[in-house]
């Protein structure tokens, strides 16, 4: 019955296929089933108990497998670790139909474009790859929030194989769910992301497991208090996917990991030679910067 | 007519003074009044606003001189950055009763310890110095909350000096605060606060000035999540305070540097090396820990 309902408008799709079910992928199917931009939502995934609660929930119609998703879907969006990419554009490939958009929320872009050319081949026209900048911090279907993205940015590394009514259609899919979109190249992406995503992460992780395998890490963490709690809240995340994100843009983490070194370097000579000045100008354009981020980023 | 009332029992204060009616010190005042500990609060401060909003707020009786509130204080509270404490003790001595007890929240004890030497002499015995770790990020007298210490750590580092009564007294009207209260010495407190507060906060701030000081600062605050805002809320920080605190702690937070350097240098080799493995248990090591302590911390 659903899969006979009109679409509202020219850039709506019937078929949505999810591949990972869970804050990312749910989110977005439930932000476009409230907009009445699908009319049928099908989930993959590999844990039978989160796709049953997903249908529970109401988030798709239906667990199927990654093949029949291919074959039934008008968009495919791929919400599963980057690693894992290629082996599941590999599965749909034979069943994919010709019409049918892929994209994906992978947080690396580089890595994820060689998997989706190796994967896909003379098919690479199919796949707009994407990255919704969004929280993560609840894990699983029952995450999911129609709401997610309303006011985030995604992230779009058009490919120039990638037809303009490709790119359309999966920018208004986001425009759909409350996003704003912006284009650029995957390695500019990786590069920024490195920056203010990764390599935050990976020194969170760096610290706590300081902290955690120090002598007295007992009376250390006693004394930890809520500066403690938010510098740290990154390195509760999965380890999986954090591996898989580190290795998968390795080359532009290395980088500005060295360039934090630098500021550090800086930083700390203030302090050994107790100079106060330069020590508050440097606190003090940092404070500056995150107070004005704050205000602007409706993340605050 | 207050002054006439009844302590409640022999730990009760009769007039308590606070220099510094910000959130620290207001709080302190709030939850003993709440809890019938003092009869009359007095408030010392250099800005007339702030003292004029916590008397409208109920925070204190009345704003009076240092050398004021030196005459009339039962028990005096220094809620000043640390770098006040020499100045702000040596207004008061002249002042100060004979059975007054002076106590202060500075986060930092060895630096604190010697500036009360250095204004009390002789009368060092009346400074039982203490630190509670305690949020800090609304400041001012309108953030101060009589539940601020419900069920949070005060750290007292007691003086050879300081009379068991003093040490009791002290941390009798701690605990009527709701704190737990626990005592070590003034440069185990400093190593161990550099370790999971001061270094967090020297980290995001460096942090934080790379980025906004990089080329394409614009488009990388842009595409900053919730991660980054997590990672980064303490680099908003008060400039004066933290420089303060950094000078004042210096030498544990140059070492903590070092062993955070340690760390960063073996994950950034196992990233380098793509050791999948290494990469991982590092990370689920952090995350562990991590998720551990916030299922503890009641900070969560």
């Amino acid at each position: 019955m659903q899969d006979r309902l009109e679409p509202r408008d020219g850039s709506a799709s019937r078929v949505l296929a999810v591949v990972g079910v869970g804050l990312i992928g749910g989110s977005f199917a439930a932000a476009l089933r409230r907009k009445g931009k699908v009319a049928r939502v099908l989930g993959v995934g590999r844990h039978r108990r989160s796709l049953q609660e997903a249908v529970e929930l109401g988030i798709i119609d239906a667990a199927v497998s990654l093949e029949e998703a291919a074959r039934q879907a008008d968009v495919i969006m791929l919400a599963v670790p980057v690693g894992a990419t290629q082996a599941v554009l590999e599965g749909m490939l034979p069943h994919l139909r010709e019409d049918c958009l892929i994209t994906d929320a992978g947080s690396t872009k580089v890595s994820v474009v060689e998997a989706a050319r190796a994967a896909l081949g003379e098919r690479i026209a199919q796949f707009v790859p994407g990255h919704p900048i969004a929280g993560a911090e609840k894990t699983g279907p029952a995450a999911a929030m129609a709401d997610l993205y309303d006011g985030r940015v995604v992230v779009l590394t058009p490919l120039d194989e990638n037809p303009p009514e490709a790119r359309l259609r999966i920018t208004r899919l986001w425009e759909a769910c409350g996003a704003r979109v912006i284009s650029m190249e995957p390695d500019t992406h990786d590069v920024v992301l490195a920056s203010v995503s990764h390599v935050p992460h990976f020194l969170s992780s760096v610290f706590m497991w300081q902290v955690a395998t120090a002598d007295n890490s007992d009376l250390r963490l006693e004394l930890a208090g809520s500066g403690f709690r938010d510098f740290t809240r990154i390195a509760a995340g999965s380890p999986e996917m954090w591996r898989d994100i580190f290795l998968a843009n390795r080359e532009a983490i290395l980088s500005e990991i060295g360039e934090v070194r630098k500021a550090l370097d800086r930083a700390e000579q203030a302090l050994l030679a107790g100079d106060a000045a330069k020590l508050h100008d440097f606190l003090e354009r940092a404070a500056l910067a995150r107070r004005f981020w704050g205000s602007r980023s409706g993340l605050k």
